[in-house]
């Protein structure tokens, strides 16, 4: 477990166990650190060169994974508007295989690579709710989105 | 939420929610009553035509959900070597997106159909522990693979 410099973003390496016929992918167990509750598994697919950004949960924290194509994930610290930002690239795919704690209040966004759809899967430690999550144009806070 | 004829096992339609660069897919709710506790989330792949089978586990309930190619799931009552048994086959992909719960003590098996790789979520309610897997030939019961 690998602590990101933005405070309690977590990147954990996964481990891919060889088995005839197709192989098995660790995601998340409750014994981990990283898991406090569940409250909702779902995917989101990107296409290759889309954008989803910016957002920010104010109370979920999600765990992120990547099990077909590449997605990169950038995260800011603080509002851009008002504070000198940061940012913090992470490249998630089978190859780089790794999960991703996102914990809440930090702004998040993310871009499908490669030619083919991305899928990701989120588990989110409370249920889904618009009300909690807080949005802003891609191209606020100064990132060069490619 | 459909019943399948063997107690406990059930078939949930999932939604699936268009959204620009990518669409999001239903999992797993904690409200919903096919979720219990969560144990542990990993995922499989089977390639095209691979066949695993059988194996049933003795505590775990599995919730499954295939985002990603096709997959075959074939469900026994029963030990066949003592008694007749009957399969049921439930087909999972992002086309028939349903979400399969597996009780314990229920049979099963699957195999990967299309050209390409597939992928199945498992959602357990407990971590994985192999204690709790009984296994059996793929040739037992009398199911025929194709």
């Amino acid at each position: 477990m690998n602590s990101l410099y933005i405070d309690g973003v977590v990147l954990t390496p996964l481990r891919k166990i060889k088995v005839e016929g197709g192989d098995v992918l660790q995601g998340l167990k409750s014994s981990e650190d990283c898991f406090t509750k569940f409250g909702e598994a779902y995917f989101s697919s990107i296409d290759p060169g889309a954008i989803k950004a910016w957002k920010k949960h104010t109370i979920a924290t999600l765990n992120l994974i990547v099990p077909v194509g590449e997605v990169l994930f950038v995260l800011s610290e603080e509002n851009g508007k008002f504070a000198k930002v940061k940012f913090q690239e992470v490249f998630l795919s089978l190859e780089k295989y790794n999960r991703l704690t996102i914990p809440p209040n930090v702004w998040f966004g993310f871009q499908g690579l490669g030619t083919e759809s991305s899928l990701i899967l989120s588990l989110s430690n409370i249920e889904h709710c618009s009300n909690e999550i807080v949005r802003a144009d891609k191209n606020e806070f100064g990132y060069k989105w490619v």
